[in-house]
């Protein structure tokens, strides 16, 4: 079973402590606004722009990224538990 | 009796507990702002843009959707118990 | 004596309990924001756009319509209680 | 003296309670956000908009308009209290 | 020494009460957001649209204007106690 | 070391009492929002607008600016206490 | 390990204290708004705009910037403190 996100939204799903430590990336662990990681299993079909036209996702599935430790809706599918966001609040892609 | 949602609404009917664990979709039951699942039943002519040009819905009636546990406004027709909301608020479709 | 709404407003006439009832909504009686059953009886000429052009209601004097139990403003005309809002307030039309 | 409302102001009379009464319009006197009544004595030359045009005003001098009572400022012109409000701010035209 | 006001500014010098009164305009002692009257002495160069053209402005030196009590702000120049103010915040003109 | 301030906003040096008195100006000293006086020592490219184009800066290295006194941010470079601010923030130029 | 920022975001390293004062800067210690200084280290493919076109990023890497000291989300990557924070939230560019 998947989920189709709507309009500009993506579906993340968060890397476990160990994928992230051996990607390079340290999250603090302290701090309210810190940003967390993850992988971007679906992304919908674009913003729909005012002018009406479907603006491309930045986003793919497969990337890893960095969002805000608080972002997104947590949503449970087939067991496993998944984030949902606006591609707008995804920070950044990490790459290497 | 039927209810034709104005301009980006839709109407959804929220799907019993029964009906979203078969589908796999098990959601949460603690946190404030989770999303709940219900089946589109409605949706609206779409949204009309600062242009004046009516844009088309992605929504369709039948799709099962993932929204915010308090999107939406709850009304109760022919002894039913449904949701407007709009098209916006609604987080994704779930498929297969 | 009759109110000629401004811009993207519609006039709207309560429906009382047993009109509702017949119309086979029922609206839950406790919550805060659920919404109210009324009759549009009269309607702007239409929103004017940031381009100027006017564009037209998507209302029709005679349309059932449901809304926010505490959308839009009270003014009694010839000893009767009427809501003035925006069409935008409306969630929807009820129909057959 | 005269004040000519600038952009899409218009300044408005109220209409004093026996004339409202005449006009078929009572207005209830407890809530606190009930519409007031009055008449259009002058309008301003219309809203610029956001690309440089002028947009007429729906409103007339003469008009009679309903609006909310706490909408507008007050001044006083020759011993006159008028008030001075947004076109926006208007909620009808009473007619007939 | 001048003042050159920004965009869409006006520089307004407020009006003695004498000279309000001879204008024919008495303006209540009282409440709090009542306007206040006094003369343009000097308008900036029009307000630069989203489009990036420029705005001519309504106002003109000279124009005798009514604003909100609190609008603006205050600046002493050659002595002279002087407000700078957007036109937006202008209510109206004067005349006769 | 010079700062090349980023689109639209402007560096400004805040001039000492002494040499706004010569101005003419006097600064009203007890008020919250009294505006102050300074140079503009370098202004940027200007403001990036919605359809993407630069639009120029009404302001120039040299101009003498009036400005809210709590507008822009403080930053000390070589020693010479500077404020950023956008060019919006300015209300407008001494002249003479 | 880099990270790729989405839209009109930058990544910034924060410079040293030694740093920033050889480069003759002074940051003020006390005040809660000031601004702090780094350097760019990765930057977004520029902001989408609402006609869907992208607007080319006016920073590039190693242009030293001074921003808000609140500006920005630190992530820590390969043990290395980074800060992303959009281009918008950047006051200017160092130079010399």
């Amino acid at each position: 079973m998947k989920i189709r996100p709507l309009h500009d939204r993506v579906i993340v799903k968060r890397l476990e402590a160990e994928e992230k430590t051996s990607s390079g990336i340290v999250l603090p662990g302290s701090a309210t606004e810190k940003p967390d990681m993850g992988e971007v299993i679906a992304v919908g079909a674009g913003k729909i722009q005012e002018n009406g036209a479907v603006r491309a996702m930045s986003l793919s599935v497969g990337d890893k990224v960095i969002f805000g430790k608080y972002s997104g809706q947590t949503v449970k599918v087939d067991g496993e538990e998944l984030l949902v966001m606006r591609e707008e609040d995804v920070m950044g892609v990490v790459e290497g």
